[in-house]
């Protein structure tokens, strides 16, 4: 077994977003190509990308380097000021602060400094997986109660629980479910008389309602620790940055216990230069971002929510939860399926509770918004074809031989075309057939330019004396995609190219026209 | 107490060197003033600072930023695959390395994947004190052996032990020991059989003798595990880098353990630009880097042994443990008057079995060496005249008088100036008075140009007669501030004025030319 402690032998890796340079590596394609909704960054970017924030990256990264000849100053005062001052709240000092090389080395440095081995934490579900991650290292118990119930335990049922943390992530992620200030205090009253910490991730709290915020009661009750994240709202994942806020007494305790130069100059100075922008949480970029998300996610929750069977959750911040438990593919395969077209989503499949029912998209811009509708919407496509095309292989190899009239009782989409056609083909067998004169034609991809064929106005295989016809051939006791081949040479070239050819095309026509009506 | 764990409660910050910032602030001058051979870094500095290795800290810098929209892709092939090629050993592989945010990260990891509460390890003393602060935090038995004792161990006596991991660093810090390669081979076996980790620390092999490296035996056998720094070699502390080399099996496990995203763009990009230089730890930066420290390294033991009292250690990489127990201050006092001087040197009474008796300097260029040993000197005669004043007032305050007859016989710079001088004032009382008639002068500081009040050329207070007269005053029952000033103005300015002046500098000037006979 070697030396690993044996708990930590079994450990999975911990799934997350986010993941675009192996998706470019995968598809081949340059990093920029990716479109990605499954890492929950701000839509506006970073304040680096403004002339009006007077920021220059170039000037940090230089002294940063000129810093970097000697050992961090691992006191880090700058930050904590800066720190400090941005929640806003009077009483949240430099001394209250615990930076940390992202947010997530802060949930470890709690874990390992309040866990032992057996002892029980409890972690609503569905959240953020690293409390989990990070805890399991300490070889304890997870209680796993639903978030709901967590939120209307009695004093009585925490202190049931013997717990030593309880995790509460406001904004929730992944349904961005946001909890009133007033509620975690009740929360918090609760928990101190059980003597369980009470661990509130903030990381999304810049981006959603920062009135929710409880930074200042962790100032001064050892029994509420707050966590927040510079990742998010100011878009910069790849600086690795996030902060504790904990009372003198914890976060003396925390900063020695904490990686001795856990920042690095580049960090530490980065991080000063967004935290000190004037206003704090409530600068211009983040009031702009927050208007821009709330107007975006109104937009994008609607664009969701007339996709058949795509459920919307709340829009407290960047992000939507949505619900596909409806549909018949689970969220890997539609989360697949949109990477193969270059956009991230989000698989939920990792969050306790959701199991492959779910999937969490970012709000980006108006122009990336309408094209993850798009994608969505050219992905459930695909999968409808090739689930027909699946059910009219696996009918011919149980030779059912039509199943027209079926596919119309049970379709959703019914009509998709006219009334009374002809579903045995759901997806006609010869697309893409590129060739005009069925009433087909290109059509262009909004982001990519791709030419993709569309048989918008080609009606042929859902009349029924084609079909008949190919279905004949199909049915031939031979290869089928050999058949197809056949069933195109003898049956659809013909139509095309027969002299009431026109008979055909006006047939087409005339229900179009109908339909129109 | 709170909800934090109670042995974490009582931890001490961690004792480390390279406190350039804290000192700086402390003198009210700037960083670049200071000399710090407290942080034992290349002497050269960084490769980024040479136009031949054709690094731009700019474009890694811009590339970062760029790459920074996005979450680190948390497998860091690039970075594992240049620190395996770096070691220049055939079968470390991209899959036995374990990259870190610093070595210290590295140890902190090893610690908490291999350590449970109670267990035990073996830290041999003295050593880098990191090993047992990060085991610290699993609340772990420190068994403390000496080095040497841990060399010689048997099979058995290692196996009676029971440790989860011992700790090695190759050289050793602060005392440079370096073990041979098969030295710690058999080590190795002898930990393997007790399923004790040996965790051997090549912090400083590439500024040492990368032949004794185990990096190899670390990829193939579960129980030996090799760190590495960035952070020396390539004079970069700032940028936080270290990687640990494992077998697969272990990295496998360690990689899932550690933070998903523990290294930013830029740190993994300034690490492939630094590990993938040509020759990798036989790169021409490196290679001349080590010959450059032992050229410097030699020059400046060799200065060091000059100071009486000042026992210089072995040379095998960038830095020397100096053993001052001889002298009456301790290391303590000599770093606060170095740091005073704008000279850091690192204090070792944090290391375990070395108490206050050493202190550990860097070795650094030529011209700061040179002014590293003139500080050290200053230093002395600083501490020897507080002393002597200490003393002098001492015995004035006890009545004793005249103290002359009795410091020649246990001073060991006895005669510093002439022959049956009298040595009363072992300092001189009245220093510095500036006063150029008593033969002294000015004279300036190499690197500060800060000009210096020096007696070369008096010897007044080591005559009979007027130390009799100055006595005289100081025994006085008034304060002796006072009494001093007196005996200035009543006993010196008269030598210095009188008509027979030119008598006693002669008689100066005589014992002079006979001393230099």
């Amino acid at each position: 077994m070697g030396p690993i402690r044996k708990h930590i032998q079994s450990f999975d890796i911990s799934f997350h977003g986010g993941k675009v340079l192996e998706y470019a590596e995968k598809l081949g394609i340059p990093e920029e190509e990716i479109l990605d909704f499954s890492a929950n960054l701000n839509p506006l970017g970073s304040p680096f990308d403004y002339h009006e924030y007077n920021l220059s990256i170039e000037e940090i990264a230089k002294k940063a380097h000129e810093k970097s000849i000697n050992y961090p100053d691992n006191r880090y005062l700058d930050f904590k000021s800066a720190a400090a001052k941005f929640t806003g709240f009077e009483n949240v000092k430099p001394e209250n602060i615990i930076p940390g090389n992202g947010s997530t080395e802060i949930i470890r440095l709690i874990a390992h400094c309040v866990l032992e081995k057996g002892d029980k934490i409890i972690v609503p579900y569905p959240t953020f997986g690293e409390y989990e991650a990070q805890c399991r290292i300490q070889d304890v118990e997870i209680i796993d109660v639903a978030l709901d119930e967590v939120m209307s335990f009695s004093k009585e049922e925490i202190k049931e629980k013997e717990a030593k943390i309880l995790f509460l992530c406001n904004p929730n992620n992944p349904d961005g479910r946001l909890w009133k200030r007033e509620e975690i205090l009740k929360l918090a009253k609760k928990c101190e008389n059980a003597k369980t910490l009470l661990f509130v991730d903030e990381a999304f709290i810049e981006l959603s309602d920062v009135k929710q915020s409880v930074a200042d009661i962790a100032a001064e009750n050892d029994y509420v620790f707050v966590m927040r994240s510079l990742t998010k709202a100011f878009g910069l994942p790849g600086i690795r940055l996030g902060f504790g806020i904990a009372t003198k007494h914890i976060a003396d305790i925390l900063n020695v216990a904490r990686l001795t130069w856990n920042l690095s100059p580049y960090q530490e100075m980065t991080a000063v230069a967004l935290l000190s922008m004037e206003g704090g949480v409530n600068s211009d970029f983040l009031k702009k971002s927050r208007e821009y998300i709330f107007e975006e996610g109104k937009f994008l929750r609607e664009k969701i929510s007339e996709i058949w069977g795509f459920i919307p959750g709340e829009v407290n911040t960047n992000y939507i939860l949505v619900d596909i438990s409806q549909r018949k593919f689970g969220s890997s395969e539609l989360v697949e399926r949109m990477a193969n077209h270059g956009v991230l989503v989000r698989d939920c499949i990792s969050f306790k509770g959701l199991k492959d029912g779910y999937v969490r998209v970012a709000v980006r811009t108006r122009e990336e918004n309408i094209e993850l509708i798009n994608t969505f919407k050219i992905v459930i496509q695909e999968w409808a074809r090739d689930f027909a095309k699946n059910e009219l292989k696996e009918n011919l190899k149980n030779k059912k031989g039509k199943t027209g009239e079926n596919g119309r009782k049970t379709c959703e989409y019914y009509p998709c075309h006219f009334e009374g056609q002809d579903c045995t083909f759901c997806y006609c067998p010869f697309y893409p057939c590129n060739d005009t004169r069925t009433g087909g034609c290109f059509v262009e991809k909004t982001r990519t330019k791709e030419l993709v064929w569309s048989c918008i106005d080609c009606y042929i295989v859902h009349l029924r004396e084609p079909v008949d016809q190919i279905m004949e051939y199909l049915m031939k006791d031979e290869d089928t995609d050999k058949m197809i081949e056949c069933a195109w040479n003898k049956v659809m070239i013909p139509i095309l190219e027969q002299k009431d050819e026109k008979q055909i095309l006006a047939i087409c026509k005339e229900i179009k026209k109908q339909n129109e009506n």
